[in-house]
């Protein structure tokens, strides 16, 4: 039985555990609150102090975007086929390793700004810095233009078929429609299409209130 | 020939570069300057108004760490071998995987604010806010701390061999210690092995004063 150290609603979290059920692998969720990231016992897994943690045996890894690679090339025969190209289909490889990085590099670091300097502040009943909203705002919406147009030429970011790029970015999506702007997304037709087909995944349903240990872990 | 459309000096390019010449590929460089990367004819080209683009032949990619991959597998046969793990080897895409991630995740970010607020800051003659540079070095010390432990146990940061993961680190590293406070990198043991290795490699010594098309082009 695989073991995720996590804590049930981060975003981090929910993407590994959204692979997991992607891939039909049980799992069994022990949870780290954020009193604990920085825990000697809890920098023992993780030395940034940081969640999620997979252990698999004897073997141990932590990053949300590598566990859910790792997943998925040691289970290529379960759940949900091609998540990823195979590694002789170069020029898949290449489209596959663009989204990936997309979601990386234009995506998460504003979702990071969005989450520390909004989504936190409102929930501590802190005032939020209105020129800050708006900038995020306009970043995001410039980045989802694009989105749209690569949207419009093919049904996910890496190309026809779902794969991890666009998995990856279902925990940073829920958190703008429900947190923050959901026309964002929701005004743009192909971003709107690409966000419902993949916010209706059972594997996501399964995840976005809280990770839990799989039913038969 | 492979076309990298890039500015000479940046720290994207030289990435790409660096990987064209560990695996003995010859290159083109056309050079978009940064008052082009929003032009109507660069945006067709990459259309998040960066660089570096690659076209081989028909074949178009951009984002550094993307192409970089894809040079790699595509090219798996030439220059230095196993840059990244076979796919069959789970546990070593697992280890490489968590790698790049850490670059991406926990270093990418700090060195972009490093260029944002010190370094650009310097080069236009501007004040720097010296609460800001006391941070970002305290973070960055905290982020080498952790990989100069890891270092302790392994020459590079997917295990024993050097890997895409380390190399992605050369253009940042290199700005680090020439452009803000060589110390961080060179008082730790591990840390300052790990980049005398990496420095060393005749790759970044073609590449680390400005990227050029390869000779033989």
């Amino acid at each position: 039985m695989l073991t995720i150290y996590g804590f049930p609603i981060s975003s981090c979290t929910k993407r590994v555990a959204l692979i997991l059920h992607e891939k039909l692998v049980p799992f069994r969720l022990v949870t780290v609150g954020p009193q604990d990231f920085k825990s000697p016992e809890h920098i023992k897994r993780q030395p940034f102090g940081q969640i999620p943690v997979l252990y698999d045996d004897d073997y141990h890894l932590y990053e949300s975007r590598a566990i859910a690679r790792y997943i998925n090339a040691k289970h290529a025969d379960k759940g949900t086929p091609n998540l990823a190209p195979l590694a002789d289909d170069h020029h898949g490889v290449g489209k596959f390793e663009m989204a990936c990085s997309i979601e990386y590099s234009q995506f998460a670091p504003l979702v990071d700004r969005l989450m520390k300097e909004v989504i936190f502040q409102e929930l501590r009943q802190q005032p939020v810095d209105e020129a800050v909203r708006a900038s995020l705002k306009a970043s995001l919406e410039a980045k989802f233009d694009v989105y749209n147009n690569i949207l419009k030429e093919q049904d996910y970011l890496a190309g026809d078929n779902v794969s991890l790029a666009d998995l990856f970015h279902l925990p940073e999506c829920d958190l703008i429609v429900h947190k923050f702007d959901r026309d964002i997304i929701e005004s743009r037709e192909h971003v709107a299409k690409w966000w419902k087909n993949l916010s209706d995944r059972a594997s996501w349903l399964a995840v976005k209130d809280g990770v839990q240990s799989t039913p038969s872990s």
